[in-house]
């Protein structure tokens, strides 16, 4: 397939590898792997995942969960706290799929009680430190009255955390810091109320060994990986598995700079801040390396420095913008992949397949 | 209409308003008005613009050309550096429509003079400070070569600029003085080389009151306005024409937060950093109001503090958490409201009207 306009590619074997190398972390922590499916939104994508045997997925939205229903999954927890405005779809989902879904008040908790006729499970959110959303781990009124709402249409399932904050980290011993924290909330938790327990994160489900403790486990972001995940420790270079193919538009030699065709609208804004050689602060929205026959490159020739809606400007060496091209191709690492990937019609694997994904409506 | 998720919803009477007063300023200064439609990529949108008498747009994208060409529009500017993988379909293109692209090297023309065959107008993109895209303005000898390469299939058509770098200013004395210089180019090239003038860019077009040295404006968000645009300086709060209906699921009083379901695949990354009232940095990703019958308030209760796929965390007063009920909607005025619109898979008019756009294939 001729590529004329940024385009996501996959390489499946890299993402495959990636499955298999979670998957028997899995396996030797005794723990089920239910992973995120918000990082592709792709029924083709899941059904490689299906294919190593895993018949459990996390998404992160209502529509997300019907995407995958549709798409022959019949076991599935939405990560994101219970909205209540979406309870009629809810109740409908769930009586056609086993379903589950994230508490953490009363008030939330009550409302679904009220609201959704179909049997749903309910795990009890657990704040570990990321302050996003969650309960107070200390409130054990609270978890207690959650755990006691119990019934045979909503059921308590258990714990469920994500230890968001693992992306804050640069070492292995940050992350161990914060995981070693994590597991001794959410043990106490498990001794003293049942369930079981569900903890995701891609950051310490990547480098931590020991992954026994919990029941299942929810990465998401490792079947791709990304620049971040590659910043924080989490994968080699060869393991990230996306890279948008972006036409060189424009070249200014003057300022060491190309202009591609790949902006906020294919990889989004998220970036990182780096050191540049003079020690000085350096945003980074993406890291360029060079396409191949059979893919791209792992080696790193230059970063996007500025992203406008459609453009990016990409800071390369003299040596290496000799050899650039107008209308060449050149391949961005993106920094953030599940919000690349969220931006995408398609994708194309690096064989030349089209992938097709979840289209917002 | 019933709102469960996350939803953009239009002010059209504003959107209106910002357009009239957009194009009055135009006819005042004698200047064609082109908007850019990277904005809003929506044929009903566009219709609008239609309506009042505009049958001239900008794009920024091939496949944007298309689209609104699909849907009625002859004359259009793709206001991206020409892409040379792209000349079949912008050959194609130009046999059906009025189509002008930019041109900012050698290469890139007689890449365009070699590979379309129907006729297209180019206009000469000039580096007025920005340093994204264009050709030096001092660079008079490649200046002359590109003019002399016009001919009956590819047409020197003028000089064009977008002065990108008004966003970085705050303060109308700031945004004088940039646009000040960029006439100075402007002009002397003119004289020069003659062409008309296309200018681009919200902040100016938006402050500035005589345009009259441009033969055409190009500005695009000014149909929406956001909060970027309010800090700039360009419009008040009560222009900005579109919010994102957000469902409130939790609720967290002791750290004066509220989660919201509409997090960075519904606002996108892009954020201004403001001072707190301790004068420290303060990133926002969208101020808050109240929804009302008629769509929403102008007072801002609260901004969007942190951003995850699905999540936004919202600070709020005491006071205004105090009546936020799980389930309510709560709406968010977008940081960046092109990027925004870009993440939507539809708009929801304060009329209740489903309002369709571009989907990405």
């Amino acid at each position: 397939m001729e590529i004329t306009t940024p385009t996501l590619l996959i390489d499946k074997g890299k993402c495959l590898k990636n499955i298999d190398k979670m998957l028997a972390k899995a396996e030797r922590s005794n723990a089920i792997l239910r992973p995120h499916f918000k990082t592709h939104h792709s029924a083709s994508i899941g059904s490689w995942f299906k294919a190593k045997g895993i018949s459990q997925c996390t998404v992160s939205s209502v529509s997300m969960a019907k995407y995958f229903a549709e798409n022959g999954w019949e076991d599935i927890t939405i990560a994101f706290p219970y909205n209540p405005l979406e309870a009629q779809e809810i109740s409908t989902l769930a009586s056609k799929v086993n379903l589950h879904i994230l508490i953490e008040s009363e008030e939330s908790l009550k409302h679904a009680l009220d609201h959704i006729n179909s049997s749903v499970g309910y795990f009890i959110k657990v704040d570990v430190g990321t302050h996003r959303t969650g309960v107070d781990h200390r409130n054990k009124d609270l978890i207690q009255s959650l755990v006691n709402l119990s019934s045979d249409a909503l059921v308590f399932k258990g714990f469920l955390a994500h230890a968001g904050h693992t992306y804050g980290s640069n070492s292995y011993d940050s992350i161990k810091w914060i995981f070693d924290g994590t597991s001794k909330i959410l043990k106490e938790l498990k001794e003293e109320f049942g369930g079981m327990i569900s903890y995701g994160d891609t950051p310490s489900c990547s480098q931590i060994e020991d992954l026994s403790l919990f029941d299942e486990l929810r990465p998401g972001n490792f079947a791709f990986y990304d620049w971040m995940q590659h910043n924080i420790g989490s994968c080699g270079i060869d393991e990230i598995a996306i890279c948008l193919a972006s036409p060189v538009v424009a070249i200014h030699k003057e300022r060491n700079e190309i202009v591609i065709y790949g902006g906020a609208v294919h990889l989004s804004k998220d970036m990182i801040v780096e050191k540049d050689i003079m020690g000085k602060d350096k945003r980074c929205f993406g890291k360029t390396v060079r396409l191949s026959d059979s893919g791209w490159d792992t080696a790193i020739i230059g970063h996007v420095d500025r992203l406008s809606q459609e453009h990016g400007i990409v800071k390369l060496s003299e040596q290496e913008i000799a050899h650039i091209k107008l209308g060449d191709l050149i391949g961005v690492i993106p920094v953030h992949s599940c919000l690349a990937a969220d931006l995408q019609g398609h994708y194309l694997s690096t064989s030349g397949e089209r992938i097709e994904k979840m289209i917002k409506n």
